[in-house]
């Protein structure tokens, strides 16, 4: 037996710090969401998503409205909601699922076709211009909520989609064609696992085979549309690079193009090479996680550094200012990091997988779970923030609602699927990879883990099974001096690649505490980042730390922060939650000075420095905000 | 008799410094520039400007071709070329701009139009772009020309420039409209001033007047052209800032939109201005002149940071990497502090021109005189410019030519005519703007200057006069223990507003000697110049500089300059001119790290660094450059 992820419905999370956001989830963001795409929100963008199913399915007129990969926001809501529906028991919510099921059903095709836009505007051209009509994409967003409403235990729109996955099937198996946005080849990894159907396995395989053997399909393939623009963009499809086109993936040797296409595209390729064992796709995955982890990522786990093309750029191009971060690309960079701990485990993805939930991804998330981040910048200059040429992608605030509104269900499905992310297990060991509390239903019996994280450093596991297997607990890269206590008694244990592994013939009631230090650490880049040359980035656990405007007495711009400077840790920050620890210190501000330049160098001030979660910025006035300080 | 630039007939440049680059300007660029407008230059930019006047002649057939305003090259090169004949007579130059002259005559229409875009392509369609089609830009071009003949003794295309001078009052006396381009107001008033006809004073006036008093002007009158963008770039009348019609000339308080025409509109109210004693329009000037020189101007004098439509943005957003700082700009920005000089004499604008001269506009052109720059970065990251979307403008290396040639031209008109630039005079007083060396031909008699500046602090004035009148001699702004000996003894003068003012009965053979010391200087901007946090800046006498990788022994972006290292002056640096002054210090560099963020603070080594003067920047081996060093 294979390393396998526990699934979702095996896990409950029981967690001071995620529970309640995964109830914001469930309680908040999964309802607003659905009335924003049934367009019962008043003042929100318009959506018309449903009302673009309700004309496909022959049972509304007029005209389609939205992007051309509308269809996967109804998607992504029905993955979001076939969790939320497995975290917490909801009627009504199970019944408009089931309406909305049904309605998408209405619209398939009798020959298993179904996609909104061509269906209503242009029935003639489908599966004509696969670089920027995203069918594909939008049918792998379906595919991943068939197989989660499966496991939720509900499987019409399984059945829909399989009808859906073998028209792809025949049609792609047959004819050359490739997806200008990747995301149909998790679609049918998923379905596959889900329904032990290998043909869509090898379906999945077949696209990424042919990614990038011909670097010009795209070129020859793409028919002249003058003035539509499907994507609203105007990407032309020489950019090779953009959609990973270039090369052939198992040649691929640095991330580049669209971070959520690449990253979707990986994610799909490690877990395809896990399921096959394709060991030259497993190493172009390594090979890219590193290029991605040492040499493209902001150091709150922030990728596709550059608005432009929502991209990757070059190693080290990672200038805070005008970072763009998507909140999907963090959420696709979780994906990706798990979906390689099925092939390789190595502490490093599960770090990844931390660093993206407690920063880049979680910062994507008003704290009340109503606004939404779609970039997540490292400064904001409230100067330039939204204003200036450069910088009018970095808002100061969340914006309500989004016209392409991919980042709040993205984040809404990791939320309510992080119990998946938990646990894994093979015929001899079990793996813990993050410190979240939960009740987890094993093969060798069940564990209930607690605690004190992410603002303390302690964690106890409970166990009710009764044999000889292997507790293998992955230990955050962060954590030095650990403490580990089993049934009470000192234990060093193996450690491993980031694991530390527990052998031993284990009886209910048997628990394993962890202990260690959650000192504020100072971080430094390495010299090639420009931007972050003679800075410092804060850290305690997991969390990255920003200083925001209104917790200072001087101008975030302006603040210096000694290299002898003793960081205090606080609690009870006005507006902010009561548990969240927050860092205060003695720092400088450097003095007003009349003259733009002065050959007088600029006196400094002592003053005191509060630093917040960057999860948590935002949520307050208004104002200024660095990750990077200066020292 | 107010005050009033000695023009430059009567100045004489003899100056190690300048007097080669005139010469490369006679003997290289206008000559090499001639032979692009004809198209003689096999694989540079195809220009087709004098073919466009040909066609427009009736003596070729075939498309116009090139910018709407490829006219104005011709003009700026025939302006440069009459700079050139007044610096040094060249009987086959002669020929060949009377040539030149006799065929733009040739393409005037009877009524006195003269624009071979229109002419040759839509002959109905003259006057009626005003926003997009650059007539009045091109024809300011052209006036600025024939003046420049005129002053070179030759009147020809001065009676073309009344012609077409008429026609244009003609036009818009009557009727409104203002340019979208400013510059016809600055050939009106230089008309004005060659011919002492104040019709073309008041119609420059009006143009200025009218300016942003409807600030929809454009809007209600810029026709609809499908799919023509005249000028080759997308702005839209909508964006009333880019073009200063947002408010009118006199409310203006910050320099906002296309740099190069918020400066050329500065440069004509400034003249006008000085000329009709209009006080608001005056006081217009000093807040914009402020606003550029203290929140919107890099170190080196480089104005219009922003890419984007080629212009300010908003106060101390002033990245190096993405600077555009056109060397358009910057001659633009000499001529606007120039022309500030004739009403407030005030040394704080001789030392902007001594700013730009020295940086920001000499780094557009290459030391041999053959590459230009367009765009004046101040760092560079040969991973990033030219490659990276944000840094596609920034180039490590001079190209050969330009599509949109305005730069080259722009740089050799004003380096042929900088002996205007070095004097003024009233009925009493002389006053001598900068340290180059030259013989003038005064109202009070000659003054011969010689001066060892830029590299060494001294400068001698040699009078042959006789009578009493008050010698005023801008002390530069750097210069800290100024001596001054008048005829060998030593004398204070008196000081204001940076000149310094010697009266006396001056007798021929009477000396003025300055010696000052020319130390290195650190320079530190101002905190909100986030950029430059934690850096400095180096200079010499009015020499800014930077580090180029060639001269380093580490990369660029590794190095730091202690606080208290000593920084020594060196000479010989290969590939550079062997009087030009480097700068050898001993500073350090950060260690390589193998992750991309770690816990351990870099680690510095000690290493030379090595800094030149940034006009000398790209003329050896391409590599990184900073002007910022952290600190």
């Amino acid at each position: 037996m294979s390393i396998r992820s526990v699934p979702l419905s095996r896990v409950h999370i029981r967690d001071d710090f995620w529970s309640p956001r995964q109830q914001l989830m469930t309680d908040v963001t999964i309802p607003y969401m659905e009335r924003i795409l049934r367009d019962e929100v008043p003042g929100a963008e318009k959506s018309h998503a449903v009302e673009n199913f309700r004309m496909a399915a022959g049972e509304s007129s007029g005209a389609f409205y939205g992007m051309v990969f509308q269809d996967s926001d109804v998607a992504k809501w029905l993955e979001a909601a076939a969790y939320s529906l497995m975290l917490k028991p909801d009627a009504a919510l199970e019944k408009r699922v089931d309406e909305m099921v049904a309605l998408v059903g209405r619209c398939q095709l009798p020959d298993g076709y179904l996609n909104t836009y061509f269906t209503v505007r242009e029935p003639e051209n489908r599966w004509q211009n696969l670089l920027e009509c995203h069918e594909l994409y939008c049918a792998g967003h379906m595919l991943e909520a068939g197989v989660a409403l499966h496991e939720a235990g509900k499987d019409e729109l399984l059945h829909i989609c399989c009808r859906l996955a073998d028209h792809i099937c025949e049609r792609f198996e047959k004819e050359e064609g490739i997806p200008g946005h990747e995301e149909i080849e998790i679609g049918l990894l998923r379905l596959y696992q889900a329904t032990g159907n290998d043909r869509y396995l090898r379906m999945a395989k077949t696209f990424l085979d042919r990614r990038g053997q011909e670097p010009d399909w795209f070129i020859r393939h793409t028919p002249a549309h003058p003035g539509i623009h499907y994507g609203g963009y105007d990407i032309l499809p020489a950019d090779t690079a953009y959609n990973q086109t270039d090369v052939p993936v198992r040649a691929q040797h640095a991330a580049r193009g669209h971070a959520v296409r690449q990253l979707y595209l990986l994610t799909a390729m490690a877990g395809v090479a896990a399921e096959t064992g394709d060991a030259d796709m497993a190493d172009a995955c390594r090979r890219l996680f590193a290029d991605i982890r040492q040499r493209q990522m902001y150091v709150t786990g922030a990728v596709g550094a550059c608005a432009t093309h929502e991209s990757f750029t070059v190693a080290y191009d990672l200038p805070g200012d005008r970072c763009y971060g998507e909140t999907c690309a963090s959420v696709a960079m979780t994906f990706f990091a798990h979906a390689m701990l099925c092939g390789d485990m190595d502490g490093k993805y599960a770090d990844l997988m931390e660093l993206e939930l407690y920063n880049a991804a979680l910062s994507g998330m008003q704290l009340d779970g109503r606004r939404f981040f779609y970039v997540n910048p490292l400064r904001v200059d409230m100067r330039l923030a939204g204003k200036v040429a450069g910088y009018t992608h970095v808002l100061p605030r969340r914006p309500a609602w989004h016209a392409c509104a991919c980042c709040p269900p993205n984040l809404a499905r990791l939320l309510t699927s992080l119990g998946g992310y938990l646990w894994s297990e093979d015929r001899d060991t079990v793996y813990s990879h993050l410190l979240i509390g939960n009740d987890a239903e094993l093969q060798h019996g069940r564990i209930h883990l607690e605690t004190g994280y992410p603002w303390k450093g302690w964690a106890k596991y409970t166990l009710e099974a009764e044999g000889e297997f292997c507790l293998a607990i992955h230990i955050p890269g962060h954590v030095r001096n650990l403490t580990v206590r089993v049934c009470g008694e000192d234990t060093e244990g193996k450690r491993d690649k980031g694991y530390l592994y527990l052998r031993r013939r284990w009886h209910s009631g048997d628990t394993v505490e962890l202990d260690f230090p959650l000192p504020v650490r100072r971080l430094y880049a390495r010299r090639e980042v420009s931007d972050c040359a003679g800075k410092v980035a804060l850290a305690r656990g997991p969390v990255i730390y920003c200083l925001e405007a209104v917790d200072q007495e001087a101008p975030v711009g302006a603040l210096v922060l000694p290299q002898e400077a003793e960081i205090r840790e606080i609690q009870g920050i006005p507006g902010l939650p009561d548990d969240l620890v927050a860092l205060e210190m003695t720092g400088e501000s450097v003095a007003e000075q009349d003259e733009l330049y002065s050959e007088r160098r600029p006196e400094r001030e002592e003053h005191k420095i509060v630093a917040v979660p960057y999860f948590a910025w935002a949520n307050r006035e208004t104002g200024d905000m660095t990750v990077w300080i200066r020292e």
